[in-house]
């Protein structure tokens, strides 16, 4: 155990060895990587199907070490929604053998080509889909991410290096003993699925430093994680998943529509990146609506914070800061705001948002088209919440994330987000 | 000028009125980005088209402003190949002018749409392409990088942030001047071409960590600049361009088709990043190939260092060290070694090379399969030049650049490259 070794020094000796320790890994990783990338859709589907069986098959070990996780967590007195993403059950489990015998079916995005040209001078040009290589996922403390991106990485022909949350480190060391058992027995090489049991922050920051070895990192997190990664990594990174969601209510609204979207995509989840979390509202139907609304979220145990104008309409408000804008709660807040028009509301959004997803409420139409122009955001909705933002529910199955940034994918991330392309050009003696 | 006032202060002042020179220029870019992106192709165009004619019109301001930076570097006594990447004439500026026309004539990708579906709940969702925003393009001496970048740049519906190298100062500022006269008279707003006239690095340094502003960085140059980028930068990074590019010759290989591909492939133009720095020989072919290559590389003026074994069949070659492997050497330079089989050619090349261009030399279909698919590049060619990876070369015209990454863009990138995508969704009170 080299976790062990490296506790006994200090200072400066601990931040080479965790660099050499996590460089070490990812050489492992990245050997695999290359066998990976060959491997027929076949083999790579009995492979997920066998990572499913023996999930199922060692139920009783994967519990008796989330046990532990549990009871640690506890005594650290760590709140009871962390403990809740923590837990896992028999149901979870089963629901992580379904999500890994789902990816062994959706089709194999690898190989396929998407461009060939035959040039005038003879060179015949296509241009294929091939892995990454090697992926770092970076996140926090729910264990099913580690099954989740295991099973969408091998599917992609990728190896992943994964490093979860110290929460849950007995749990996912246990699960990637137990997948990785499943995989080496169907020939798959050893080192697909590393994971890194060092729990000090700068295992993270080794990792994202590794340009030439690492091929990608995609945390997955609160905007705490997101920018630690962003800030070191020297590897091109993905962000994923910090979402401070609008809801604007027009004043052309469908007010019968605007308070049950309002209402649930705030308190339906309101743990989840798309929940909303500032809701804006059209002056010339604050009066009527923010009553109403008001008065549904505070039945439901949502806190509300407002600007000045709508808390001469609803006193029972909080004062709203420049903080709260920002800020992505993840919790029975919401910040709310009247503004004088669409340009305000769109100008708070693209001050405010986090590229996630924001919707406007109106009947009128060039409204709607301009809301969706100029509001820079992966999903830009009208007339409904930004609580459909998920790879489920635009149809694309299970996601590694959503990506907040625009380079490379943008919202739901399914398979083909794990994936680049390379040309392959043939010829015949042509010089240049 | 608020150039002059910041060289009146020092040390960390300095430091900070860069910073905020470089995030106030960056702030009005980004507002005009948001105008841009509502062009209409027809504006978009006629923009481009004006922006030749002026180039033209104007072509003396701008050979007096390159005449300037031509005396000052070369009483700096810079080397001459910088100093003619540097020097304007009128067939350039007509070449750059030339470019701006064929911009225009390209398709528009903005606002197509790539995927579209109605989910059984009743939700629209769309998928269209749109600009990024505002883009950083740094770079180093070449002026004509300040055309060709606002023009795809602006086809695209993007702001740019400009910042060139220092020798170019004169030039590149007047070019942009001139530009930006013909896109205001089109009635464009006035900030859609920033430019950077500090020529500190802190200037890069800053434009780099506007995270928030600026949506996309593109870094064009040599190896140092680009590592300089990838190290500071919290902006997405598109690398693009470093080339160690490799030609294999296989114990297979036709070398009526080696000889001519491996030459040229080094002599053509020894300064771009898709030139040959390093040729790797089976060394059943060593005996015969390597002294005709070796005779016909010296004839032409190539300086020759090869590994041990080669150089017992060629002793005029000097020696090659460890560095020499992972140098883009861009000079006629080149570094040969003999390995013993396609898997020892294909570990070298994924070792030092810089995922851009490999090719394999051979009459073998197996070892032309293994080699396309296990070595790690943008583009793997059989029996072909590395000097072919060019946006025209494979018919997709004016490029900004080669990515040599992974993340969202792969080998020369279009138009296309310079655009990411929204997701517009239309619903009528669905909730979650």
């Amino acid at each position: 155990m080299m976790t062990e070794e490296i506790f006994m020094v200090e200072g400066r000796d601990l931040k080479m060895l965790i660099k050499q320790f996590v460089a070490n890994r990812a050489k492992l990783a990245k050997t695999a990587a290359a066998k990976l990338a060959t491997l027929s859709t076949e083999t790579k589907n009995s492979a997920l199907t066998a990572m499913a069986r023996e999930l199922e098959n060692r139920q009783a070990e994967i519990l008796a070490a989330n046990d532990e996780d549990i009871k640690a967590a506890t005594e650290k007195g760590i709140r009871s929604s962390m403990i809740d993403r923590l837990r896992l059950t028999p149901e979870r489990i089963a629901g992580m053998a379904e999500g890994l015998r789902q990816t062994a079916n959706l089709p194999d995005p690898i190989g396929t080509e998407d461009f060939h040209d035959t040039r005038p001078n003879g060179l015949k040009i296509r241009r294929i889909r091939v892995p990454f290589g090697l992926i770092g996922i970076i996140y926090e403390s729910r264990p099913n991410v580690t099954v989740d991106a295991a099973a969408l990485c091998l599917k992609t022909g990728n190896a992943c290096i994964l490093r979860g949350g110290s929460e849950a480190i007995r749990t996912n060391k246990k699960l990637v003993e137990v997948l990785t058992a499943a995989t080496t027995a169907q020939g798959l090489p050893e080192h697909s699925i590393e994971f890194i049991e060092i729990t000090d922050r700068d295992a993270v920051i080794a990792l994202c430093r590794l340009r030439k070895s690492v091929d990608l990192i995609i945390p997955r997190g609160g905007a705490g994680l997101i920018t630690r990664v962003v800030e070191h990594s020297t590897v091109p990174v993905i962000e994923t998943g910090t979402g401070v969601c609008h809801i604007y209510v027009d004043k052309d609204a469908d007010l019968e529509i605007a308070l049950p979207v309002a209402l649930t995509a705030k308190i339906s989840r309101p743990s989840v990146c798309n929940a909303m979390e500032t809701l804006l509202i059209h002056k010339d139907v604050a009066e009527n609506f923010l009553p109403k609304i008001t008065a549904q979220m505070i039945e439901n145990g949502v806190e509300l914070r407002g600007d000045e104008a709508s808390r001469k309409i609803c006193p029972e408000m909080k004062e709203a800061t420049e903080e709260d804008w920002e800020t992505e709660y993840n919790d029975l807040i919401l910040s709310v705001k009247i503004v004088n028009d669409l340009d305000e509301a769109i100008d708070h959004i693209n001050r405010y948002n986090t590229l996630h997803s924001d919707s406007i409420i109106t009947r009128n139409e060039d409204a709607a088209k301009k809301f969706q122009a100029l509001v820079d955001a992966a999903a830009v909705y009208v007339n409904t919440s930004t609580r459909f933002t998920d790879g489920f529910e635009f149809g694309f199955g299970a996601e590694i994330g959503i990506s907040t940034q625009k380079l490379h994918a943008r919202g739901p991330m399914g398979l083909d987000a794990l994936t680049t392309t390379k040309y392959l050009i043939e010829g015949n003696g042509q010089t240049r």
